[in-house]
C-alpha cells in the first residue's frame, strides 16, 4: 500500500476544501454572524495545519498506484473531507453534537440531503451556504475536481484512472474521451454551466441571490438541502417547475450532454438508459397522478406535485413540495421503488442507477434463455455493443452487496424501536443518497430522533452509497491491510 | 414444445392427487360431515374425468423432452393440482369464494401456510386433514413422488432429470446418487420415516391422533397450517419443543440424512451450509431472547418463545406460540431477515436458501478480490470443491429475479392501501412460503382482507417461491411459446 502517495493526495484535497471554505467565511463576515465566523476561521486553521503536516510527512512518495490504492484513497478522502467539513457547524455551536454535525456534512457531500435539523432557518447564512455547497462539490466529486485543475503528468495516468474509476458513479459502460484530465474538465465545465443557467432561471422567478445559489447547488448535486423549513412547498409554481426540470436534467448521464455538444443527437436519442429513465419518469408520474387525483385541486396542481416528487426521488435529490407521506400506499410504494432505482449512471444522482437496473434485467433474460438453451452462448448487449463479462459480474456483486448492506443496516437501526416502514425507508433514503424517507423520517420530519449508533450506521450507508459500495468494502477487507500484499 | 408428453404426465399427476383425496373423504364420511363429503366426491369425479380425457388425447407422445419442457411441465402440474385441489373447499361451501379457496390450497401445496380463514376450527375435519396433507405433499414435491413410484425406463432419463431439477429446491450443488428414481425414493423414505417419528413424539405428549398427524404434516412440509385458531400457542411446552426441534430438522438438507445413513458423519459435520444454518439459528435466538427478555417470565419461557419463532420463520413453517408482531422492532427485523434467508437447500423449507446466501457472500468476496487483483483468476469453492460458473450465474440471476418480483408484487398489492410494513411482510411471507407476516398479516391475523387482485398476485408469488422462480418465469417468456423454437 502506497501510503505516502495517499497522504500527499489527502494534503492537496484538504487545501482545496480550505479554499472552498472562503466564500462561506465571507458571507458570515458580511452578515456579522460571529459564531459562524469563529467556526470557519478555526476550521481553516485546522485544515491548513493538517494539510501542511501531511504534505511534510509524505513528500517523497513512490509512483506505484493500483486499483487498491485508488479505492483506499477515495474512501480516505471522503472521510477526511467530512471529518474536517463538519467542524464549522460544531465549533460555531449551531449543531452542538459532533455526530449530528458529521451526519449533516456527510449528508451534504454524499448529496443525500437527510438532515438532523428541525429548524433549518435558524442556521446562519454562511453555514447554510456551506451546507448547500457541500452538495455541489460532492455531486460531481471533489477528486474529479482535483484531477481537472491539477496537471497530471503522463506517468501518473494509472493514478488518475484508478481515482476516477473509484469516485465516478455508475458501471463503467461508456467512456467520454481517452484522457482522464480532459474528461474531468469537460464534466466540470458542463456542470458549472448548467448550474449557472439554473441560477439565472431561479433569479428570473424573483428568488434572492443567496437562496437561488443554494437551491441550484442542491439541485445540481441532486442533494436536496433546502434553506427553508418547508423545503420547496412555499415556492411559486414557476420555481417548482424550474427546479423539477433541472433535477431531471442533472439526473441524466453527463456524457449525453457531451455528445450533444459534439452534435451526435442520434446516439443520445438512441441511448437505452436515457430512454428507460424517461420512460420510468413518465409512467411513475402518470400512476401517481391517477392515484392522488382527489387530493389536489385540478390537473395542473396534481401533475405538478406528482412530477416534482417523482423527479426529486428518482434523481435522489429529496426536495419536496408536499408531504408525500400522506399520499396513499400505492404512491408511496412507487416512490420507494424509485428510491431504489435512482438516476442515470454518470449523473450526480445516487441509487442503483438506471443503467444497472437495465443490466440486471438483461442478465436475467440471458439466464432464462441459458436455462432453456444450455448449449448456446448468450451475449448481453448495451446500445448494440456486447458488454464485458466483468462488468456483468460487478453488477451482480453490486446488487448482492447492496442487499446485504441494506439488511444489516436495517437490523441495527431497528434497535431504536421505530416502525418497520420508518427503518426501511431511512436506510434506503440514506444509502441511495435521497434524503427524506417515509413515516417518522418523512419529508416534514428529520433524522434527529435516531440514536448516535444508528446515525453512525446511516453515515456509513451514505458514504457507501455515494462511492458505490466497493471503495468502502475494500477498506473493511482484510486483504487490503495484510503485510503480504503491501508490495 | 412436446405438449402431448406434458398432457400425459398431467393425467398421471391428477390421478395421484385423486388417490390422495381418499383418506380425507374417509375422515369426512366417518365424522358425518356431509357438505365436505359432497365436496370431496364431486372433486374426485372431476379429477378422474379430466385425467381420463387428458390421457386419451395425449396417449401417443414423442420422446423428446428438454429443460424447457421440464419447467413448463412442473409449472403446469402445480397450477393444475391447485385448481383441482381447491375444489373441495369451494364445492362444500366452507370457503365460499373460489379465489379464497385457491389461495388456501396454493398456500398449502407451496407449504406457505398463509390463510384467509379467520376461524380455522369451524372447518370440518376432512377438510382440515386435506389442508394439512397438501403441505406434506407439496413439501417434498408431488412430481418427485411420481418419479419415486413409477418405473421410468432408461430412455426417459432426460425426462426425469429435467423434472427433478425444476421441482427440487436449492441450487444444484450436491448430488445424492446418480439415478434419479433412486434419489426420489430415498428422499421420500427419509421424509416418511421422519414424519412418523414426529407423530409418535406428538402422541407421547397426549395429542389426539388426527391433530398429531396434521401438525406433523405442517411441520414436515414446513408449511404451518394449524388446526387451532391460536396456532401452537395453546400447546404444552413439551409439544412446542418437539415441534421446534422437528421444524429445524426438516429445514436441513436431506442429503445430510442420507450421508448420515451411509455413516459419513465427517462430511455432514463439515458441511458449510449446515454450519451456517446452525450458526444463524443460534445467533438469532440469542439476540431475540436478549431483546424480549422483559416480556416473559424466566429464561425457559423466553428461550422457548424465541427458539420456536426463529425455527418457525427460518424454516418458513409459520407456526407461532406467541404474537411476535408485539415484539420490539429489533426482533421483528431479525425475523424479517430470517424470512428472506430461509432454510437449507434440498430441505422442504423455502426462502432464498442458506446455500444461496453462502454463495452470494462468496461471489461478493470474489468480486472484491477481483477488483483488487484484476489479473488473478478467482475461483469460488463450496466445501472445498470449486463451483461451476453456471451455478454462480444462476445464483446471481435468481437474486435479481427475486428482487424484481418482490418489488413488483409489493407495488401492486399496495394498491389496497395497507401499511408499508404489512405489504412488505405479506409479499415476503408468501414469496418465501412462510405464512404469517407482520402488522395486519401478523400471526394473529390473516390474508382475508386483501382484494382479489392482491390475492392472485400473492398466489403467483407463492408458486414462484416454491418452484424457485425460473419455471414460472419460463411460462411468461416469449421464447417458450414461439413456433420457431418448438424443438
Amino acid at each position: 500500500m502506497n501510503f505516502k502517495m495517499i497522504g500527499r493526495f489527502l494534503a492537496q484535497i484538504i487545501s482545496i476544501e480550505a479554499v472552498f471554505l472562503l466564500p462561506a467565511l465571507g458571507i458570515s463576515l458580511g452578515c456579522g454572524e460571529w459564531d459562524a465566523v469563529k467556526g470557519f476561521a478555526y476550521t481553516l486553521v485546522i485544515m491548513l495545519s493538517v494539510s501542511a503536516v501531511l504534505y511534510g510527512l509524505c513528500r517523497k512518495a513512490g509512483k506505484l498506484f493500483g486499483a487498491r490504492e485508488g479505492m483506499v484513497c477515495v474512501s480516505f478522502s471522503w472521510v477526511t473531507l467530512s471529518l474536517l467539513g463538519c467542524l464549522p457547524f460544531w465549533i460555531s455551536g449551531q449543531i452542538p453534537s459532533f455526530v449530528d454535525a458529521l451526519f449533516e456534512i456527510v449528508s451534504g457531500f454524499t448529496t443525500t440531503g437527510a438532515s438532523i435539523l428541525s429548524d433549518v432557518e435558524s442556521l446562519s447564512k454562511g453555514l447554510l451556504y456551506w451546507r448547500s455547497f457541500s452538495h455541489w462539490l460532492g455531486g460531481m466529486g471533489v477528486l474529479v475536481f482535483l484531477l481537472a485543475v491539477t496537471s497530471g503528468s503522463e506517468k501518473e495516468k494509472g493514478f488518475t484512472m484508478h481515482l476516477l474509476r473509484a469516485e465516478s458513479p455508475g458501471p463503467d459502460v461508456g467512456k467520454l474521451v481517452p484522457k482522464m484530465k480532459q474528461t474531468a474538465m469537460i464534466l466540470y465545465i458542463i456542470y458549472i454551466v448548467m448550474t449557472v443557467i439554473n441560477v439565472i432561471f431561479l433569479l428570473a422567478g424573483d428568488m434572492p441571490l443567496l437562496e437561488a445559489v443554494c437551491t441550484a447547488f442542491g439541485t445540481a448535486g441532486t442533494g436536496g438541502f433546502g434553506i427553508r423549513n418547508d423545503s420547496a412547498a412555499g415556492y411559486s409554481p414557476y420555481i417548482q417547475n424550474v427546479t423539477m426540470v433541472f433535477m431531471l436534467l442533472f439526473g441524466v448521464n453527463f456524457s449525453c450532454y457531451y455528445l450533444l455538444l459534439l452534435g451526435q443527437f442520434r446516439s443520445v436519442f438512441k441511448d437505452e438508459e436515457l430512454r428507460l429513465y424517461i420512460g420510468i419518469v413518465i409512467v411513475a408520474v402518470g400512476l401517481i397522478a391517477w392515484n392522488i387525483r382527489d387530493l389536489y385541486n385540478g390537473a395542473e396542481e396534481t401533475l405538478r406535485h406528482a412530477g416534482f416528487q417523482v423527479a426529486s426521488i428518482i434523481t435522489t435529490t429529496g426536495y419536496s413540495t408536499t408531504d408525500f407521506d400522506l399520499w396513499p400506499s400505492f404512491s408511496k410504494s412507487i416512490l420507494l421503488m424509485l428510491m431504489v432505482v435512482g438516476a442515470c449512471a454518470g449523473s450526480t444522482g445516487g441509487g442503483i442507477k438506471v443503467a444497472r437496473v437495465l443490466l440486471l434485467f438483461k442478465i436475467l433474460r440471458r439466464n432464462i434463455r441459458q436455462v432453456l438453451n444450455p448449449k448456446k452462448v448468450q451475449v448481453v448487449r448495451n446500445n448494440g455493443r456486447p458488454i464485458d463479462e466483468k462488468i456483468l459480474d460487478n453488477t451482480n456483486a453490486y446488487l448482492a452487496a447492496y442487499v446485504i448492506i441494506v439488511i444489516v443496516s436495517f437490523l441495527i437501526i431497528s434497535l431504536d424501536g421505530f416502525s418497520t416502514g420508518t427503518n426501511i425507508s431511512a436506510v434506503l433514503a440514506c444509502f441511495n443518497n435521497i434524503g427524506p424517507g417515509l413515516e417518522a423520517v418523512g419529508p416534514t420530519c428529520n433524522f434527529g430522533a435516531y440514536s448516535i449508533g444508528s446515525k453512525l450506521v446511516l453515515i456509513v450507508d451514505m458514504l457507501a452509497g455515494r462511492l458505490e459500495i466497493f471503495p468502502i468494502l475494500v477498506l473493511l477487507s482484510r486483504g487490503t491491510w495484510s503485510r503480504r500484499s503491501q508490495r
